[in-house]
């Protein structure tokens, strides 16, 4: 590792509850090889934490300041992200990045942005808040033996599951309480509906298994639409419902992605991560499980996460992607079945769904489930439509062959 | 990082259970990189699993073959190990061990050596087998905001009071059986009287404060004396009883090692952690917890550690021992308090704990125990007495000034 300690000084563009929190990390750490020289904001009227001299409207200001190296990237849209990552690494200025989704979107982009101009991207914030899964992945699993990713990557509709669950509350309840408390955003689809998660779990792909994947083909459902219903029928069977990030290895040439609420046994180790915690279950040829275990959300453990990327490029670190250059690259496949629960209200609905094998099922007035295996190709081209429907689906088992 | 990728010709020292799964991992790791030359083994009369030209019992096969740059050492006697070691190092070659009572007695000169010579010595697989703990307290938690450690990190032990407590099984039938599972040694008294934990909370405390403790200067006591008053005990408040390292900051400025088992409630984390698992908890003034899990014992585990260690050096990897350099190491201290649940036979035993308050006590004809507060340094000096008296030692809370 390259000894360059430099001094970061840092052009934050973003100060909402990450920003602010990084602000106040950074303040506390003891660190004085990091300082925010300027912060670039887009509303001039919100009311701010710091004096007016500390905030730019200007992109440039920061971008354009050949003092500043390296850019910290805190604001929610996607795409002003991308734009804001595209243009620092172009002039060789480093970044530190939280935002999922816009990674996830252009990660071939930005491993040739990093690799032309030298630059480095970080992002160890974007997955699984202040858990460093991410460095792990690459740096310390870093063979071929990496069997299977679970986790609970998304702590808003966890700690909506929490309260639905443990304490009894009603869904819709349970996400205003979130959004109360700042787990959740205004508008909470992007979580509830499992694309956060699905975001990071293919960033999570790319350092596990060296492979590339398109949001665009991963199967993703969340828990919107869960009912009484389907939680009673988990209470009685002893199960809790999570949502789930899961990758899985199949076959040792291919693997499969895919986010879905999973009916979680008392033995298995995210059966005990409840409201705002993040885990994630690292599963391998000889090291069998591991279990990383944090918080996922909130401004101070995420800011913290984002000061552990500042001072790593403060000596020079920078992400490898080791498992693209060392390994035959597994293929991403959905050609693997999954078993499952299916709640539905009437067959014109059910009638989307096209099974393997069916198990069980149950019929009544007001409620119907089915239980069985279907392939998860079959469910792919289903993502946008189950939303529309009166339905829940959740996994029992991981995927196979 | 440097991109020494070398493929890693390994000197491998020891063909025990780690040796062995090493060997067996790395055949399965589809890694093309690193390959095993020569094995030194002691004992020439063993029978082993491998033909006879891949062994030696001649040291200088390895140390003087120009062509081996890493060598892995994994024999169990520690000062044979630092030998092999310092030989090793001195020559420039890199060194991969597991042997922690090696490393925790010799750091400042491991340092010494490294800084010196130039080659680099990972010891990843030295603490918590499979979980990269040093590795994250180096890298990942590089900064100053880390509050406590709270580490069960030996498997043996930790099998033993598993099986006593969920199983009620008796305490010597229990080592019995870990011995003949291979999770303990034929002596096991390094294992069930803390040994092995301070050594691995030692080299801990140097990546989490980098801090150098001398091993003498830590208090420890293990479980060889529990009896069944103490397990009625724990079981009746809603204990489990683990055997637990602690590092503690105090007040900023100084911090305290310690290893004792410990009264561990439900609410805690290592609450869960059962036979021969590792689990770690790291708290930080902004991520607040996070734990780690995994397991701690056994040849594969162990070996898929070293593993890492051995990938990480084709990849040049080396510690920095970065808090040594950037911050200012806090002092190692015994001048805490520490609230302990002590049960004796006699008062004669009693006598020599000196509390410095009581808040609860109980008298019987065959069962007495006393709930205080106990000054560590107080402690510190009754380390060997403590095993010859009729005494079980546990605490309650961690340890405050």
């Amino acid at each position: 590792m390259s000894k360059n300690n430099n001094k970061q000084v840092i052009g934050l563009f973003g100060f909402g509850v990450v920003g602010e929190g990084l602000h106040h990390v950074l303040q506390n750490s003891h660190t004085t090889h990091a300082e925010i020289k300027k912060i670039c904001i887009k509303d001039p009227e919100k009311q701010r934490s710091l004096p007016a001299e500390h905030f730019t409207l200007d992109p440039s200001e920061i971008l354009d300041d050949p003092e500043v190296n390296l850019v910290v990237e805190l604001i929610n849209d996607a795409e002003d992200a991308f734009g804001i990552v595209s243009q620092a690494l172009s002039r060789g200025k480093s970044v530190v990045s939280g935002n999922k989704k816009m990674i996830a979107h252009h990660l071939p982009e930005l491993i040739a942005l990093q690799e032309t101009h030298g630059a480095a991207l970080l992002y160890d914030a974007s997955a699984c808040g202040s858990i460093p899964v991410i460095r792990n992945l690459e740096e310390y699993y870093d063979n071929d033996l990496l069997l299977s990713l679970t986790g609970i990557l998304n702590g808003s509709s966890n700690f909506v599951l929490s309260r639905v669950f443990s304490e009894h509350k009603g869904y819709h309840q349970s996400v205003k309480e979130a959004q109360e408390l700042g787990f959740a955003e205004a508008d909470p689809s992007l979580d509830m509906g499992g694309w956060d998660s699905l975001y990071k779990l293919v960033i999570l792909a790319l350092h596990g298994f060296g492979a590339l994947v398109n949001p665009e083909e991963v199967f993703v459902s969340g828990i919107s639409n869960l009912q009484a219903g389907d939680i009673r029928f988990a209470r009685e069977k002893g199960y809790r419902l999570k949502l789930v990030a899961q990758a899985t290895k199949i076959n040792g040439k291919s693997f499969n992605l895919m986010v879905m609420p999973k009916m979680v046994t008392e033995d298995e180790y995210i059966y005990n991560v409840e409201n705002e915690y993040n885990g994630v279950i690292i599963e391998g040829a000889f090291y069998e499980k591991q279990f990383m275990f944090g918080k996922g959300a909130g401004g101070h453990p995420t800011g913290s996460s984002v000061l552990s990327d500042i001072t790593a490029r403060m000596h020079g670190y920078r992400y490898e992607y080791k498992k693209r250059k060392y390994f035959n690259i597994p293929q991403h496949t959905n050609e693997v079945v999954v078993k499952v629960y299916l709640r539905f209200k009437n067959l014109l609905d059910f009638s989307h769904f096209e099974f393997e094998s069916i198990e069980e099922k149950l019929s009544s007035k007001e409620y119907n489930y089915v239980i069985g295996h279907i392939k998860l190709s079959n469910l792919l081209p289903l993502r946008k439509l189950i939303q529309t429907l009166d339905v829940f689906l959740a996994f029992l088992e991981k995927p196979s062959v």
